[in-house]
């Protein structure tokens, strides 16, 4: 798994703060095809729509990049779920 | 976008076979709270399912593989798409 330190091997300094993260990142590499309809940014959204049936998200906590590079896309959404304080 | 080659740098020798191919990584990092319920199976099957309604998706092109390390889950899914052979 040695590509998941490269992902997730960031600064991790913060220890203070620890919150929960959902990391989605989708890849579509047209190879076959010529490129079709772009349908990323709306899958997305679904997709978002279905995490969030799961855990609780805060829309001001997620963060989408779209990169495009020759016949790949790359559609990467960050979400972070603060944890309550203080639970009774 | 290093790690893209990271992640797709893999043998491109059967040139002839041109798919489309769609991956899908589902991280979840649980460093705030302690183990809560599993849902990534669960939602693994409905992000395929919002997927579909993008693209074609043939339920044996499907490639799921799911590891846990630490605090850390990784969900994997791997869609092949086979073009038509010729279009008219």
């Amino acid at each position: 798994m040695s590509f998941l330190s490269f992902l997730l091997g960031e600064k991790k300094t913060s220890a203070s703060v620890a919150k929960d993260r959902l990391q989605l990142i989708l890849i579509n590499e047209r190879r076959g095809s010529s490129a079709g309809p772009d349908f990323l940014p709306q899958l997305q959204q679904e997709l978002v729509a279905v995490i969030s049936k799961y855990v609780k998200i805060n829309p001001d906590d997620i963060k989408v990049n779209l990169e495009r590079q020759d016949s790949l896309e790359v559609l990467e959404v960050k979400i972070e779920m603060p944890q309550p304080e203080a639970s009774a």
